[in-house]
């Protein structure tokens, strides 16, 4: 057993699990935090500072340490979701799911017939599971965004879409979509947490994964504790820009100032 | 008057500054960095984890927040030398200088005629100071690295090296060069700190800058006050590592890890 | 008040703007010719020579140099558009729009909610407006490219568009729609000419800018004087041959021969 | 006559051509195939490891030595199929299509009205075919792959598309098609060959050219053989891979053991 | 105990052990390489088709399959040799060696001191061998090549270094070293394997291993026969063209023809 | 005869030659000014914005319109002149010769034994003149630069050297070392034409060629017209600057004012 297939089983099983969130294209930097120790590190295709390139890179970075990568992908769409698991992803965060038929959609490009639609073609997956169209499809993990009005009021459905592992919440995108001017507006903050709530019963009523995007390892503690099954610590980029600032406020005998809120 | 003049004359008024040390190929970490405040970014093409188009991007980065770029050199050649400074860079830190003969080749390589022997070819140098080598000349910071057993022996003549700006401490090479089996090796910490001050006090007689290299904003302060005149906080993989493991040590209850004790 | 926003509202206000087009993944070259003064630099993302990492490269380039980046995005495609304004961009031209459902569609890739759907993660783009959608929705630039027979056609109902800034010419694509057999075909040089005219009109009704392409300075002002309120002047690409071959000529003593009609 | 407009005439001609896959980002290597002497080379910018920028060097990689090139294009999406072509490839093959309202997409993604809508922005084809957009509609290549049950299933309709040069079996896809479990599934063998009668019945009755896949040359002479008029022999990374495997096994005094049937 | 101090103790042990050797920057095909089980995967920094970012790309996808990654460094310089193993080379293969001075001078820029002078800066490296200096002295493999005719003529001495791990022969180098006018040339055949001779029986006498560079697999497994230590199997280019041109001559029906004695 | 072996013979033989000058990693511009029928394209290593892999990227560029690509290396240094070459240069262009012994240490480098000491390993140079060290002896150019006090003094030493093609005048450097301020100083007008006259009879006497660096094609005229044999036109980014700068002048109804004098 992979530490691929032994995080899928985990992940089917409901079991707690760590993540961390890559936005850099800077694999050295991917390749140490992955060997930090995390469940899984998720490449952010969407959001983050590469494409197809710096997608490789960091999955390769990511293997060269033992872990696991994850890709969030540009959209839901097969093309991207294909690449993205040929480059040897284990498993597809896909953004802004709406409904149950968009969450079959992104079940389908990315399991093989008869499952799904995906083309064969596999490359550096090939690597991990072997060419059998079956074993991949077996392993490969498929999370849908909640992160829309849409897809928070269709998210039972959502969950019940076969072949789906589980729901992501999306908190900035989340926030504005139940009325928030912006991430983690205290304006909206009752009705985001109840969103939350939904979303982790939903999963839970399912027998899904529910996971969610934290901005710090504590945040991510409490997530879990609440009865999500998997949590990010995100990202990359603010934390560096955080440490930076934390530093030079300290070598002048203040405190950090980086706090610009896009820890989304 | 620009950032980079304001730099330079603080550098050679031996006011105090501040920095920070880059080794990853990752422009818009760097970018972000250097908005945060920094006197100046020094990104590393001697260990640093790129080479001449990763630092020609790091440059462009910081130069897009209206930061000062300086280049530690991958070694005492002409060739890197003229690189850095075409590229853009506002100084050279230059390692492992052992004499005053190296010293002076050092700035030989990064003055234009008739001062030294840097040959002429702007690039993106054109956009800082203008195109006169005289105004290059004038305003180009040059550093020699004091971190050999032979360049501690000879800092005084080091320091008077004409057209040199300062001195600056690669500790961990330097602990090594005092008898430490490692960077930071207690066992050599009192001979470590006397050659410390041995570099500071040799800057101070010869009126020139003294910088040394800091694993921490603390840290940096603290050398700042005792009479180093800048410090540069180090680096971006080593603090996002270590980010990423306290994240993960909060998340699952316990504390991070990821000292290494890498931060040379 | 930055470049950016200032340049916002100067097209809002139907001053008239200069900007230069790129097509080539040179982020020297790019910056050099930011600094010449242009207004905007706009990087084409459809028929340049990058995808996203070029894209990224350029506009960091022209803010090196404190200009303002545009980007002419792929297609009209909400991932397209996402990553060009996350990446930093302050403004997007959205190519092909036939109608104005197509153009309400771009406006909404381009805003956050409740004004349209684009996702939260702003990465380069935070450097620019802040965090806040609404700053974001308030400040970013949306262009609808006029260069289809449907699009000619549906003109007055695309420039009325909500959040729509302005329309821009294609003057290739739109030669060809209009009957040409290839760009600048003389056959239909008064139907073309005439469509010119009726799409600065219809933006004119509306109320808001019209821009168009051109292939030198001489047209850009021909343009603004005809009542366009902004022009581009194309391309890098076409120019530097055109250069080469112009000191060839020079060199020989006869005259250039680069110019072959390429610049759409 | 160029080699790229001689090949056109040859495909369209239904003579036998043969042809190699290219999936490695790596230029050189892909500069000294094409120099063996295949009439083509295909790029594959579906499944291979590469995006744009790798498309676009792996394409002058091609004519450095005076080859041609053609791309398997990551979709049917007119954004793929316009890039593809405006980094010069000659001809370009266009996955996954079902049906004939598809391949009619597929060709007026590549054909500039009044044929197709392709946009006008030529930028390394205007060196092959020049700028006239008449001449871009003659010389370009299209084919469509017949990989779907629906495919199959509408391959006469998709021969006789206007404007479509051929269709292209992808043998793995395929072969899960009809119901393999995996490519080159022997419990499928019959109708997976039944099928390629199929295709290249549909194509010969069409007056079209008729193309596939093969493992190895010998394959693609059988294929030949049998009434397919085009052949590509797939691919760099499994032959590179399989000769590595096979020298380690002479060294070992063993046989080569890379077959991992990924040979799609 | 790592692969890489494995491998250490077999060739400090004069194991029989074998390599590939890998010219092109594509660090999936080079994954693909390393996986199929030779004991090192060479990557050529002095004539391959990359330079340091390309040399990081494949040491880190060598790692990603859990193979051991050695680099023939660009020349005899401490700057080259210091990148090579901070990127995580487990070991340097050092060109152009003349002398025994030369030879120790290669041995001083691999190792810390008090050993050597490498300059501390461990990156990637850190991932393999943890910061202590000593540690990385102990388990970095450091060879001299053998290919000049000084370096023929030294090569008692050369072997003689202390620090040194062993010799190898670059046989294109060493055939017009001896007087071929090209690699293989017959007329200097058995100069040339006499030289093997002096240069295995060097190594031999000294206690350490002589490698050699060979065209082929059972070219490997002869030279292990004779009492060669280690050998690489060359290259990936190479073997890649006469891939190519082998299934070409298969589909026509004859023969390869790639084979342009360009083998090094 | 390739376009290649012909200009060498045309070089050889003092005829007027054209080329024009690279700085920049863009290799679409340098394909296209490659095509508008300059005699050779030289890419600028030791000032332009690149390092190997843009050098390998621009002459495969040059390639692929049958042009043919010399490469101005980094430094007189053996790694930089043989990666060159490797790459596929038809000839080297050293910098800063400053007497007989570097000039002859650039031929060294430049020339496999027994003429030289190049090391042998052809890559792209293997497409070229085939892989008999003695045919890449014969046709490869080695041009030393005379740019310094010592190298103007030493002219007719350096022109003497065996292997030795020609010399190449570096304007801006000499200027300055002929005493002026800065390129193209008019205070030292006079000496520095005729420290041009020198070294063209110095060439001219040898019997070698002789060129020069010019900042446009009349100027090369000129220079030709002198007496000089060859002569570049440069460069692709102050021509570009140049070209922005003009075409901004003209649509604002004034004159461009990019002309800073950084044409070195
Ligand atoms: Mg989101
Ligand atoms: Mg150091
Ligand atoms: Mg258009
Ligand atoms: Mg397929
Ligand atoms: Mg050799
Ligand atoms: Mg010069």
């Amino acid at each position: 057993m992979t530490r691929h297939t032994d995080l899928t089983a985990r992940i089917r099983a409901r079991e707690r699990v760590l993540g961390y969130w890559i936005t850099l294209d800077s694999p050295v930097s991917t390749e140490r935090i992955a060997r930090t120790g995390y469940d899984y590190v998720a490449l952010d295709a969407q959001h983050g500072l590469f494409s197809y390139e710096g997608m490789l890179r960091g999955i390769t970075a990511v293997d060269a340490v033992g872990g696991v990568a994850w890709v969030r992908v540009e959209a839901n769409d097969p093309t991207y979701i294909g690449k993205a698991l040929d480059a040897g992803a284990g498993g597809v965060i896909v953004p802004l799911v709406d409904d149950a038929a968009q969450a079959a959609a992104a079940v389908a490009a990315a399991k093989y017939p008869p499952v799904g639609r995906r083309s064969y073609g596999p490359m550096r997956s090939a690597l991990r599971v072997g060419p059998k169209p079956a074993d991949s499809n077996d392993t490969t993990l498929v999370f849908a965004m909640i992160e829309t009005p849409e897809g928070l009021a269709n998210v039972p459905e959502i969950c019940a879409t076969p072949g789906l592992d589980g729901v992501y919440v999306g908190p900035s995108d989340l926030c504005i979509a139940v009325g928030g001017a912006f991430p983690n507006d205290p304006a909206v903050a009752e009705v985001f947490e109840a969103a939350l709530v939904t979303v982790r019963e939903a999963a839970a009523s399912a027998g899904v994964a529910a996971g969610i995007h934290t901005a710090a390892g504590a945040q991510a503690a409490q997530r879990l504790a609440e009865g999500y099954t998997f949590a990010t610590v995100s990202s990359d980029l603010t934390h560096l820009e955080q440490a930076a600032a934390d530093h030079l406020a300290a070598a002048r005998g203040g405190r950090g100032t980086a706090d610009d809120g896009t820890g989304y």
